[in-house]
């Protein structure tokens, strides 16, 4: 692959997908017919078509600072991993409740409330046990793994997504201004983007300017990529995005475009990829790949 | 403490909770008034009057093997934060549907299921952050930590304690069998149990036949701790124990009593006390509250 010549997104995303939705079926149980009904939900919310933008960027961001990234494919996926059971769990009948997402039943449409319940704490579960498998991350210092654990939970906990979370909840039907919505999306999307960051370059050795670089260019990416799904779930086509377009209006979500109206809320994402690839400047074109997702969150439609 | 001459095991485990209790404490965020909802939902349920076995377990294993236990509070009440997500996720109106536990109404009944399954989440995220916080903990060595992670999260997870669960409640109402009954609670209480003997034995710097006897141990109290609450649940005073007693035949669980009856159910959890205080058979005096605390299971009313 090369970057700077002829680099192609398209088949950069595809190309990453494919290296770890295999990681990710090699690391969990259950593949095949006969398995116990936890493995078979697990793998159905897990294998329903993510992008799997949190462990691409995981390991874009090592790659960027010149590491090569074979080695964090355990902690990219247990991304992938925290990222599926939050979906599960946001969409049970006492949270969002929502039947579809990405076009099939959600995991309790299927298996069931308490069976959804407890593949979303499955998942979560495994993610950390996946960050303390050391035989299948060769070279990894032990203490760099531990710290990456720690803000990887801090990322996904109370003070990241489970808060944004909670803020989600408890607002809906209530008038949120532009500033709580901020926060919402910065904590229930951008820490967990931010960290995938984070992640992937702390394990690459980098410190100091270029994690700063780094982590600023996952917050600006995570809010844009939140404002560009509001966005979408007015705009959206139905069939691409998979789920009922205007369902954060019909729920009484506030969103960017209701608060900001859409074209704000489009000059707002491009302000905020704008400051993202500022972040990126003094990186040479090792970072073209973030580079490159950096401007798709503007253009994808689904 | 001289655990041989006049050793209490009222004594010891009243100060041994207190010591747990303080730390839970210190770990947490959001004591006080006014605070945001998920640290009050954290909160409710940890302070709600558990006995802290798990954690005491930990120290006591560590302790054993001629450990300070100090330096593992930490792990031990990570251990206390798991069992507590666990058993708010088990409440829950898809799952036991439980109205009280402990005698206090129960958390989703308190702050509504949104906000249980979130607060269940946020004890099992945070204690996985506290495992990884070694600024607490001096002298643990980042491999061992990282290991014990891993045993942890996989005795809590599929393959454990969450196993455990899935058949729980796809068991509901069928036929159950002596040996699948086992299986159940071998893996929904006796993962977490034996997993906590084992951290507090491996950071001490257990291995080989110590460890393996220690886990044999916690295999055989933590088998015999849910024959006792079975047999608790037929038999026990409502008061003592905090929610309805007979509550498990009124629901269609099986039970040890249910299938053996109360004096075989009786026999049986003595003859498991009888095993752990044998695979304690080469430890000395260090070992006294481990023994103490085997006996006690069968005499315990609450």
């Amino acid at each position: 692959m090369k970057p700077n010549d002829g680099f192609s997104l398209k088949e950069y995303l595809v190309e990453r997908k494919a290296l770890i939705d295999r990681a990710l079926a090699g690391y969990l149980p259950g593949e095949g017919n006969g398995q116990p009904v936890i493995f078979q939900a697990v793998r159905y919310s897990l294998f329903a078509g993510g992008k799997r933008l949190r462990p691409i960027l995981c390991l874009a961001a090592a790659e960027a600072v010149g590491r090569e990234a074979g080695a964090l494919l355990p902690v990219a996926c247990a991304l992938e991993l925290i990222h599926t059971y939050s979906l599960i769990h946001d969409d049970l009948p006492a949270m969002d409740n929502d039947d579809y997402r990405r076009g099939r039943l959600t995991s309790h449409k299927v298996f069931g409330e308490g069976i959804a319940i407890l593949a979303g704490d499955a998942l979560l579960t495994e993610a950390f046990r996946l960050l303390t498998r050391r035989e299948l991350m060769p070279g990894i210092s032990p203490e760099l793994l531990l710290h990456v654990t720690g803000e990887i939970a801090e990322a996904a906990g109370y003070f990241g997504m489970i808060g944004g979370q909670v803020l989600d909840v408890r607002s809906e039907g209530e008038p949120v201004d532009l500033e709580t919505l901020h926060l919402i999306h910065r904590l229930k999307t951008g820490a967990l983007i931010r960290v995938s960051l984070r992640a992937g370059a702390i394990l690459a050795g980098a410190a100091g300017t270029e994690l700063a670089s780094l982590s600023d260019y996952g917050c600006q990416i995570g809010l844009a990529f939140q404002i560009a799904d509001d966005i979408l779930n007015v705009e959206g086509d139905r069939a691409l995005l998979g789920k009922g377009t205007g369902s954060d209006a019909a729920r009484g979500k506030v969103t960017f475009p209701a608060l900001l109206g859409i074209e704000a809320s489009r000059a707002r994402a491009e302000a905020l990829i704008i400051e993202a690839l500022a972040a990126l400047a003094s990186f040479d074109d090792r970072a073209a790949p973030l580079r490159a997702i950096a401007r798709y969150i503007l253009v994808r439609n689904s």
